[in-house]
């Protein structure tokens, strides 16, 4: 394989979602297709590596020189409700949902022993610096329903103990659109322990 | 959404399976990651914009300065079997499988009548001048098991007929580590056909 070309391949395949293969297979469209494919890449790269950044209040994304980000200023959103995630990408997530109208607050990550992720290398000073600052009523805690998810909520919530303010988090249960015998055990435990009349 | 992330989205989504949420994923995943995803990505992309060409000879893959290409004058490859692909990228599946030694022949995609591909849009001429030229005596047909595949062999066995020259086909039928109720009613069909004793 030339070098360029299995360069181009690791550093593909390096992206969540792509293995080996399919890597190989973007790789050689890149190629194939310089014009159509390589250049809009190579240009959109760019631009994001020289003007997207982030925003400094809530940790989402935000183009450089709107400090803070548009949502964060934006008049129109309930500024007594915060929403707690992992990562900018959550956000995006929770905007498409269209059901959410308050503000957020990205950690970063979570908490991992594993990792290495201790709380002073997320953005927990930031939280709780601006929760009784911003005069935040609610915090919805939208993270991740793993083992490090369950650890991170249970830290904020205890450091929010003494301070007034609700903290919440998303309900588990199924998933819209899955079967019970596609379910794993433990989703399933905690659909039926969160069961609801009808 | 910033603009300069859903361009780099519509960007990522273009490459062969990628789809939009797994664009999103990628895209946000560059943009956390700037120095151990982008910058490398960024670096790839340009060098292979830089130095990655095609072959003269076979339409292969290979680097500026260096024409024809190595697998065309390597002299422990046979120089009598050439082998047709479609793609470059094909060039490298055959590779991998480790066995076969001869020449190659890209044409750089099939005839479709529906795409515009007509016989002076691929590699066709320069395949057929080599053949006599180079002392050819097999063609090895590796082209997609489809419609298209089947009218690029008809058509190159047609343009063949006259010349002293073996031309053969991969062979069709199941592939490896597949149920036969996964298989589709057509592969199904070459490999009933295509049957042999044990």
């Amino acid at each position: 394989m030339l070098e360029p070309v299995d360069n181009l391949i690791r550093a593909l395949s390096r992206l969540p979602g792509l293995g080996r293969r399919s890597a190989e297979r973007a790789a050689l469209a890149l190629i194939s297709k310089p014009d159509q494919l390589a250049a809009p890449l190579l240009q959109a790269l760019g631009e994001v590596r020289d003007t997207v950044i982030c925003c400094e209040l809530c940790g989402g994304l935000t183009l450089a020189g709107q400090q803070p980000c548009r949502m964060c200023v934006d008049q129109n959103r309930d500024s007594k409700l915060l929403c707690v995630v992992e990562e900018p990408a959550d956000i995006l997530a929770i905007e498409r949902s269209g059901v959410y109208n308050g503000r957020y607050h990205a950690l970063h990550g979570k908490l991992s022993p594993s990792r290495r992720n201790s709380p002073e290398n997320l953005r927990f000073r930031e939280l709780f610096q601006r929760i009784p600052e911003d005069g935040i009523e609610e915090v919805v805690l939208a993270l991740s329903t793993d083992l490090e998810g369950d650890a991170t909520a249970a830290y904020i919530n205890e450091m929010l103990v003494s301070a007034k303010v609700k903290v919440s988090r998303l309900a588990f249960g199924l998933p819209t659109d899955s079967g019970i015998g596609y379910s794993d055990p433990v989703t399933l435990k905690r659909a039926i322990n969160g069961r609801f009349p009808v």
